[in-house]
């Protein structure tokens, strides 16, 4: 049977309303919206009488640390898993990609599942699924959820982790996901006390001195322009990585600032990887397409957004190979 | 005759209804929401029949100047002035600082003011004055006139500056001042068509390369570190400034950048000023006042945001007081 998103969002609250003992999971390596989402989720559940259990790998990101509650768990065996009544999918697209630690695997998962992401490439698996693409995050998608629910209450604690996956999968409100419904939900959240102040201050206006410093030799000792500027790319050196302890997650950010210097139309980040290099690419302009560039170099992703690795190759051969695929693109 | 404030944005709207020609003002040295919203509602008065002049200080900065039309003068003469049937002063919390140009002068104005703004200190001038200082940005309070005008149309042009004008003075709805109904406010001006996009695009996720490699240059060679890292403070190098060739209004986001180091309290930029060291002090928690400290030297303030100037002092003896002064509030 075929339903439409909307009936699907309502079947998953339905279901929700009608069973008491739920398991919560979310992706390995889960970013501020799978965080937000579940702990959400999570807490939601527990204030409205209901049983759950969020598992998460056991190595999440300090700084969303204050921001969580501690009662969560980091393993579970399948015979556990198996106990529950249902399980919650959050923000994953695939099942090979659920962050249940090494018990349990994903395809033994043998209770019903809701699934609940945001994701275009969701493969819909699961026996609910409500992937809606056109908003903006996972924990907006709960947020709707909750709205389905009008009797159950949604807590400040609740409302603010929501928040926090909004505005950390929507760069702030700035990345084009930002719908007119994204900023009325997180008006709504904030009306519910969600603490915008404290998200904003912590995350986005808070960062390590060594990763500023970082970035700063980065910017003024690694970056390398041509074609006029036009192509903007920067070589993370191993020994800078070490100087700084940085940590390879924590240079996320890394290509936005690339991306933001005015009249570059190409970006790239290269980072030495084993036999190759690994770089990340972004382009300014549709015209310019560094997913062609990235299936060049044994990669993909979108024709904004791509990534890939040259193999097999020196540092300057490598730089070549790279140089002459965007001159390519931006002289076609 | 007292009158609350939304009666007076309705007794704005109704004498702009009923008046035919009007000269728009703002501040001196204009910044994104006087921009935005003096040249939003000079185009939201023309596409509904109305006549309408803005008249700008001549030199805006160059990162707005793709967002707006031509339609502008840099000066005017007190006699044009008088000519005018009424004044829309915007944005600007007292007469002196109305940016007119050096013909006609604030006190010249012999004809009915309605002054629109948002800031706290508003003096309150005009025949009607509407302050609203819990209303985000100037030009969220035009877009809320707007809504008293419900047969005008505001086309995405409009929509488009009035977004800007708010997301520039919200820090892209970042700050404090970002309240549940900017953000609705916000979601509607997307509905006019607002182009968020390029906004967020050009304004927000793009830096010229000089700026982006001085700041860096700045953060890898002129960091300072006191009080276990409690205090980080700046010092710009003229040379620096030269090297670069930036222009002090590029360096505003500079503070915000000091203000988001992890762990440190109290930041300070700090420059060399003629005969001694004009300071900007930002604090991260209310119990540390650099409103005193700016006090200390010759300045003044808010508790968490601040500015002084050391004066006849050279700069290790400028940044002993200035040391001094910020381990007083560290350690009281």
């Amino acid at each position: 049977m075929t339903m439409t998103d909307r009936s699907n969002l309502e079947k998953a609250a339905e279901f929700i309303r009608t069973h008491d003992d739920f398991l919560l999971l979310t992706h390995e390596r889960p970013d501020g919206d799978a965080i937000g989402s579940i702990f959400g989720l999570l807490n939601f559940f527990r204030d409205n009488g209901k049983c759950a259990e969020a598992v998460l790998p056991d190595e999440l990101p300090e700084k969303y640390l204050s921001f969580l509650p501690s009662n969560y768990r980091t393993d579970i065996s399948s015979v556990e898993v198996a106990m529950h009544q249902c399980c919650i999918i959050l923000d994953t697209p695939n099942q090979f990609r659920i962050g249940i630690g090494n018990a349990a695997k994903a395809e033994q998962i043998g209770i019903p599942v809701i699934l609940l992401d945001h994701h275009p490439d969701n493969a819909k698996y699961g026996t609910i699924n409500v992937v809606k693409p056109e908003v903006s995050s996972t924990a907006e998608l709960l947020f709707m959820l909750s709205k389905e629910l009008p009797q159950w209450r949604v807590s400040p604690e609740v409302a603010t982790l929501w928040l926090l996956g909004m505005i950390m999968d929507t760069g702030g409100f700035r990345f084009d996901n930002t719908s007119p419904a994204t900023l009325r939900n997180a008006a709504d959240l904030i009306e519910l006390k969600a603490d915008h102040h404290r998200i904003m201050l912590e995350l986005l206006f808070s960062k390590p001195l060594a990763l500023l410093q970082f970035e700063a030799e980065l910017f003024n000792s690694h970056l390398h322009r041509e074609f006029g500027g036009r192509f903007a790319w920067i070589y993370i050196p191993e020994a800078l990585i070490r100087k700084y302890r940085i940590e390879m997650r924590d240079t996320e950010g890394l290509i936005e600032i690339l991306r933001s210097i005015r009249n570059a139309d190409i970006v790239a980040l290269v980072q030495g990887n084993g036999d190759g290099f690994k770089v990340s690419l972004r382009s300014k302009d549709s015209r310019y397409s560094v997913g062609w560039v990235a299936r060049e170099i044994n990669g993909g992703g979108h024709e904004m957004a791509a990534g890939g690795k040259i193999k097999n190759a020196n540092f300057d051969a490598a730089m070549k190979t790279l140089s002459d695929l965007v001159g390519k693109v931006l002289h076609s």
